[in-house]
């Protein structure tokens, strides 16, 4: 695929989809600005592709790697429940893997959060976990830049 | 981790978790009896194992391969709009992986699947998509034993 492929259409071909942690030539990891998950990044792989399996599996490779290593950090900064993973894409069908720190007394736990809310979450609840996102981010940023592409 | 290791009160040490389509030595693909969702399936790790990065890297990549490989070959036998990928894991967090084919006009899309549903869906709509599903799971069978493990 053409390392510079952009469609003029696609949200996540014109805009970075979130707060921009670390671009490299093939992906980039952003965090959501989501009220009720504090947790909650992106990796999206920069040239246009729909589905996971349009990458080469050379490329598929690096992709996983890029959303393990997010996990891994999010679960040691974080220490949350659970991590939920998913490539969706119906609406915006351009690769991006949600990666997201799941609490047992968040909004939709145990249901994913596109389901169903569970409960309403007291407004400093995420407080701490806020603190702690600066050097979550930057500990993504230094590893993405120092993981093989 | 012991390649035996099977919790007791987990219900994918106990269970296949769907219709049993191939089993290795490490993982298994089931094919979920869904009357909305034909074309789903999950990639099932077979040690307890909770979060993708609970794997070694080295298990990993085969595990990931695995989920490529099925959704590779949904696309090719059932032309889906979309595939989703998850691996969510809150109610029952021992990994699996769901690989779900998804249609403009199934009950949810383009929400997830956990979502609200978006329309009521004939009862025939699947109809030439069921009889699509045992060539289908053949193929996975096939692919998944001579894939490299």
């Amino acid at each position: 695929m053409n390392p510079v492929e952009r469609h003029p259409h696609c949200e996540l071909c014109q805009q970075d989809g979130g707060i921009l942690i670390v671009k490299t030539e093939k992906l980039r990891v952003v965090r959501v600005d989501d009220a009720d998950y504090p947790g909650f990044y992106r990796v999206i792989w920069n040239d246009h592709a729909a589905e996971f399996t349009d990458l080469s599996p050379a490329d598929q490779v690096p992709c996983l790697a890029a959303v393990a290593l997010v996990e891994t950090l999010v679960r040691q900064h974080l220490k949350p429940t659970k991590v939920n993973l998913a490539s969706l894409g119906n609406v915006v069908p351009h690769l991006h893997w949600h990666v997201i720190a799941r609490f047992a007394d968040d909004k939709h736990f145990p249901q994913p959060i596109w389901g169903q809310a569970q409960r309403e979450v007291p407004a400093d609840r995420w407080q701490d976990l806020r603190q702690a996102l600066p050097a979550l981010d930057q500990a993504i940023k230094d590893a993405v830049l120092t993981s093989p592409q």
